[in-house]
């Protein structure tokens, strides 16, 4: 495995950064299944909607990926973004909700194939309790912090009602996991040391409506 | 209600400002709720990790909304966003597939505050056929065109197993509905007069890898 990726730069990058990273990545991976070896800037970025100029910048955040009459060679740079994002290994994680969007959680299959390992999921509800759902046990929530320790849990995918999301992340982020991904409509407050992302499935919906749009002036 | 926003430009903005447009809104939806009646560019950049400067430039895309000595007026821009993207009026939905994916969209407020009004659900199974669902009636999908028609449907969220998608896709598609929001992790290939958007569940966690990844150096 090609390892010329340089050291983490010690200022972070935008956050509009590390979003467009996981954009290049998928790209990659599709250029890789296709059995392409290397990618320029311009194509990356133009498949993306992205100047060759932002992608050469945001990518030097990360490394010196760039190959001079090359571009980039695809497999390398796919593992240097994911050894900086930290998905170059895997990530032990619990789901915490098993209602319908946590049943459609557990049956994913995206997750573990991007190194994110749902290893067991928790609800309250005793009829769910004891079950296995696509081969993952349901716990009951009392027993979290327990099991955190046990499992060596990271991460948490939160898919509870809205208004239970704010105490269950805080009963969650008291048990010392690192990340909680929430896919409840509620803004959580929670302290600094536990980082929050929010998953907004409005936000594509948008930009498919602007798409609709857009062809129909062109059609 | 402010009616500032210039005519949209002929040209296509980059899919990365349409996504930005999104991240705005929310953000302007955000400051809004707080009260909030005007930001200047560098605080609404900053909120999302973007320059002023992009800032600018993107919201120039959508029309003239600075003001000097102001800068942007919440309601003002809000609406003007959702004016060009299309979301200011309400658009109507058929959700396809009413598994556990399908039903947790059902139960999903989000949408409908945002335009988007799920009229109809449709499956093949026939012990949810007929079935009410959130108030959603779910029919039979032999009878999608039908419908599409009567209810006047313009867009469908896919969430049916990804080794269906494909084949249901090519129908949604041949009922003339305009667009198609892809749950199924699944690359359609429909014909450019339908729109296709992918929510790809696995980005937001990957961000979330790495704000820990973050966190762990600060800490």
């Amino acid at each position: 495995m090609p390892d010329s990726n340089k050291p983490v730069p010690t200022v972070t990058p935008p956050k509009a950064v590390i979003s467009r990273m996981s954009l290049y990545l998928r790209q990659l991976e599709r250029e890789i299944a296709e059995g392409n070896e290397t990618i320029s800037s311009t194509r990356l970025g133009g498949l993306l909607g992205v100047t060759d100029s932002q992608v050469r910048k945001d990518i030097g955040w990360f490394g010196t990926f760039g190959h001079r009459g090359v571009g980039y060679r695809c497999r390398e740079l796919a593992d240097g973004i994911r050894q900086n994002l930290g998905t170059a290994r895997q990530w032990p994680v619990a789901l915490v909700g098993c209602g319908n969007l946590g049943q459609a959680l557990l049956g994913y299959g995206g997750f573990t194939r991007r190194g994110f390992k749902v290893r067991v999921a928790f609800d309250r509800n005793p009829a769910l309790v004891g079950k296995l759902i696509q081969g993952i046990p349901i716990l009951d929530f009392s027993r979290f912090s327990e099991i955190v320790q046990t499992e060596q849990i990271e991460l948490a995918m939160l898919a509870v009602p809205a208004d239970q999301a704010e105490a269950t992340a805080a009963e969650i982020a008291r048990s010392g996991v690192s990340g909680i991904l929430n896919f409840a409509p509620t803004r959580l407050n929670l302290p600094e040391t536990v980082a929050v992302s929010n998953v907004d499935l409005t936000i594509e919906l948008e930009q498919l409506a602007f798409a609709v749009v857009r062809n129909r002036k062109k059609g």
